[in-house]
């Protein structure tokens, strides 16, 4: 099974470092040629599913502009020039929620869009967490630091409170990984 | 908890029906005034976890433009115009695989990335399928259908083999629904 192969590409529309969106030309395995097809590069980011030493999940509730009213979030964010994901990780862990851990496991990297691109979330489990420092997050949104139980945070993800599509993804696996 | 008000959109670049991106102000809760945030507009897709009487899910090894390499996949496709969701999770497993189903279970819809829009996922689990038609994709993509067991696609899921995120987020929620 052959994969697709990039023949062309031309910069449709660059606001680095949020957003850029190119056109690619594409040869298909049977020689095919598809022309204008458009690639969204977007950053690389993070999430974390940090579970304390009495078992809580820290979450927080939190407003993101693309959903609708109030969501339950977990921590996370964009992967900084040179940083590794892991290292993302563990500073957005810590400046999202003042906790360090000292165990951490890869739940998986995907691709977010599989036609367009749109970046890759790279997924991680972090336990056996301290308290080391206050929160000292920049970020634009409200947010409030909660700790729910495997069980509080299983019913939350089965009703579906956590409405952006990679905290869903995370907590699913990470839920599946200790079950 | 307040969620942020568009105050002005204004399309940058229009590639309809697959990409628009559009310019965005915006007024946070606390009155500030945020401009030129990019927002992306990617049509709405569905994906179906698909059970047969058997118990065996029906998959796909597929290439996929955005991932590295061929990946597992699940049926599923973008909704059509007038379409709903749950119309299009059916349309896409028959389309796909040549089953209908007598009962489907809404998993989750989500938005895709909180920030930019990017779409919402709708992801369905189908069971007590029946085989009913020949495949009719007119997808770009080769693809192979393939059943796994339960234990199979858990062990696939947490090797990280489906590698498209929503496809991961619909198969460990199924797996969390139906353990």
């Amino acid at each position: 099974m052959q994969t697709w192969k990039t023949k062309s590409r031309q910069t449709l529309l660059d606001r680095r470092p949020w957003l850029v969106v190119e056109d690619h030309s594409i040869e298909l395995p049977n020689g095919k040629l598809i022309t204008n097809w458009s690639w969204v590069i977007t950053p690389d980011y993070v999430n974390v599913v940090a579970v304390t030493k009495e078992q809580d999940f820290l979450c927080f509730r939190q407003v993101k502009y693309a959903a609708n009213g109030p969501t339950l979030a977990i921590p996370g964010g964009h992967i900084g020039a040179n940083e590794l994901p892991l290292e993302a990780a563990k500073r957005e862990l810590l400046e999202e929620t003042g906790y360090t851990a000292s165990s951490w496991t890869h739940l998986g990297s995907f691709n977010i869009d599989g036609n367009r691109g749109v970046g890759v979330a790279h997924l991680f489990l972090a336990v056996d967490l301290d308290y080391v420092a206050q929160i000292e997050s920049d970020d634009l949104e409200e947010q409030q630091l909660i700790k729910l139980t495997r069980e509080e945070i299983q019913n939350a993800l089965l009703q579906g409170e956590f409405k952006i599509l990679a905290w869903t993804t995370a907590i699913s696996l990470a839920l599946l990984h200790v079950s």
